[in-house]
């Protein structure tokens, strides 16, 4: 089987620190996080800022050269922390030498998994994927085919409420840090969205808040819409409610079935899929309240 | 004041006779309207069709060159009336060289007027536009530059119902084919809406059906949705649920305020709201059901 | 090796026949076709047609249902001749039970390849894919994961010009219908391309008629263009500058460098690629000149 | 007339400072330049900064609340001369209390002036528009309609070159900052684009580096692209080539007339030029060599 090769890392891409960072809104914040960086030497690749006017936060995102500090990841740490304090800042500092371990949940549909795996052995996407995990047997070969394990979980009608733990079980176990929903058409408890809140990540295959829950091409037809749309969101407790990371539509038109939604729909639910989960594994997406802020 | 020029006329658009049909779907419908223009020699410039397989019903559009058909158009529509009752044909003949009559109601936001008169005068829209009717006096210099009657309607809270028959009699009086809502902000009874079924033209600032009702870019502020729309409709008796003819969006980010998703969407409003209207002056919009065939 | 399973065929598509004529525009052409069909009971499924101006050339395409009409494809092709000598239709009646058979040349390059192939066994590209040929050897685990012949044809520097000859002779061996240049990278000599006249089909990474020739990303950058493109297009004797069936554009932005041109730059050959193919395999593209007409 | 009222000026829009700046890139300039508004309690609303990899030069873009400063703009730019000098800072700040002054330069078209026009008296776009020269006089009563001074400059046939010199004196009379080409349809003379660099802005209605020069749509037309475009840029010596600020496509097909393409293509060129100068009013746009950066 040769899908097996490492993934390619992209030769062009040094190793950087990803600093985030958000806090009430003052003067002074990035005055003083690019200072403390100048102060040592860092070498600032890209910064980005934002001002919420509604909620009055402060956020921020700085890439920095890792070779032009004086010091490792966990020195910084130590060393942002007094900084931070006096700022009251939220922040992590992201090695990309250490990249996340993202675990896939999947059901039948294959679009999206085949999608994300594609990416992954191109080294289009920053991470490891350690485990897949399907209520359904039929994946197991494409999976397995890349060299990632294969997890069957079965979801028995009226049994559910069991299969739940397991996949979390195996989730920690795999140590994952994301949990991809992709296409996995299951709805996860309220214990499981909080436990991991911010860290699952769902597609949805509709322009939200337009045609949550059920069926939404078939919905996105009763109406007569003239586009159609994908939503990739943070999961929370709230079915298809939770913060909007990424959004896209494609233009029907009258002569477009149900079926014909179903298929122009995958293209959009991969890519939509892909752009979300690869802006968070870049830490460009930070959560504000129910909303977003992506660093583009 | 200048801007009373006559609007332009494409010299390219000689005069047509546009024929939409709508019937039951059956075999030889398009052999038999086609067989009936081949056969007094007339030609076909545009032709489209759409089987319907969720209604079961046909639709179709043919617009043909007027001088290559040896009678005009009232000797058409009794001709064309045999070949009408064998398929129990729904259908109309227009002949573009009368204008269709176009009454647009509007506030005080003058964006989508401001695009309509524009276009009308540029001859993008193939129609005359005898009256534009308020309920506030701010836009008549606007109106008036362009050489349109004005009517001022006050819409006096709790006495609003007075104020319904009053528009609809201004545009009865201007023997108005078609109602355009241009950002009229004031919610049609439903007698106006079944009395001009199909003849009413709304544009809502909300990719519908998200947001349908008041303050839609507050409410897509609110949800953090990553794309803002606008949608034109036929108006019925039920708020923002009528059949859909044109939409589109429009990509924002984190950093956009309510103020300006207002600005950006005033852009995409006018295009959506240009481009359904002009679709409806060409034929080009069949009603069917709740949904609509648009026909490119 | 799990990839190999056969195709999905979507359940919902019967049998049909996809007729397509162009001629000389004239009256009477559309009644004569869709009488034929109708004298017989036929069922139209779809139907476009164009004329065009500048060159007063007519298009049409009917999709006809299989079982609506009394006699099967060699039969229909007997008796729609007199109608075909009459106008002087250059027509094809193709058989959706016959597939066309679509030959892929790719070089390292995967994104494309994949993409058609993950499509290929969904069921959303009506072919078969005989054989993949390739000037490396790097894809071959690729290919043959899907149980798909894989031939390598080494390109030697300075003696190029043996190997055309032999993958022509491969694409004539495995009967194919269409060659699919999936990121080739090399220039095909003019007596390949007329041999095989409108049915070699090209993606070149870039909005032609800008950036044609080598490393379009590279110009792009340098220009800085605002938005990257994919063209599919028909080969010619005439470097990227044959009949356009497909493009698309993207939006870039000034931090977006090479590298990052060509990460996204591959989603958007990959889809107007599979498009381009789409839609030359439903028989909705038809050349008129140096352009195409495309049934939606 | 009643197009003469003042254009609104958006409530919610304090005064601010624009700070840009570019010079070679080094360690510590951001901790330098937001170090010295902190220092005397400046508040950042916005800000973003890009490093190019290929130039080596640093841009960035600071817009500070203007009350919050202790100081004048002419105070402001006194004390930041000194931080400005140790990091070879070119740099500008712009005051939004002191609009720009934009003179339009327009032909027979009025798409594109109507529509900045309406703009700027809604308040969209953040300047004077003092002058408007055209080389014919039919525009004339638009203008007049906005209370906007409107000069006719004949451009006699073989005597051109005699009327580019009185177009910029009435430039510099006017105390123009910048000068827009809104469908001008001559091609400046260089000693003008010299003089003016950086603040002559030109739609050309196509996507450049397709079809520049004469008739862009014909020549779209002619190969059969299926997407057209319009590009904004600055003006050089170097015909339809200086640097790209804003670039946007739409979808054409087969049955698009060139007459269709002209209509259609109104509606991108002036919405493209429209966010083009809008965005270099907000000091958005930093020219890079022949490329810009944008920030958003």
């Amino acid at each position: 089987v040769t899908n097996t090769r490492e993934p390619r890392r992209p030769q062009e891409a040094p190793r950087r620190y990803v600093l985030t960072v958000t806090c009430p809104d003052t003067t002074g914040i990035v005055a003083a996080v690019t200072g403390f960086i100048a102060s040592h030497g860092g070498w600032v690749l890209e910064a980005a800022q934002h001002g919420d006017l509604t909620t009055g936060r402060f956020f921020q995102r700085i890439v920095i050269l890792a070779e032009s500090m004086p010091f490792g990841p966990e020195e910084f740490k130590v060393r942002f922390t007094e900084v931070a304090r006096k700022f009251e800042l939220d922040w992590e500092l992201h090695d990309t030498e250490v990249p996340r371990r993202v675990v896939v949940l999947v059901s039948r549909e294959d679009h999206c998994l085949a999608d994300l795996l594609h990416r992954w052995r191109s080294g289009d996407l920053q991470c490891d994927i350690p485990l897949v995990v399907s209520n359904h047997p039929q994946l197991r070969p494409l999976v397995e085919g890349y060299g990632i394990e294969f997890r069957h979980v079965p979801f028995v009608s009226g049994r559910k409420a069991d299969a739940f733990p397991e996949v979390a079980a195996l989730f920690d176990a795999a140590r994952g840090d994301v949990m991809v929903l992709a296409r996995f058409m299951q709805i996860l408890p309220a214990d499981i969205c909080q436990r991991y809140a911010g860290r699952i990540i769902n597609i949805h295959h509709s322009f939200l808040p337009s045609f949550a829950g059920a069926r939404p091409y078939h919905q996105a037809f009763a109406r007569g819409v003239k586009l159609i749309g994908a939503t990739c969101h943070y999961v929370t407790a709230d079915l298809d409610a939770g913060p909007i990371i990424e959004q896209d539509t494609l233009r029907i038109d009258h002569a477009d079935s149900v079926e014909e939604l179903l298929r122009l729909g995958r293209d959009i639910e991969r890519s939509v899929l892909a752009r979300g989960l690869r802006w968070h594994l870049e830490d460009r997406v930070l959560v504000n309240g129910n909303r977003t802020v992506v660093f583009g």
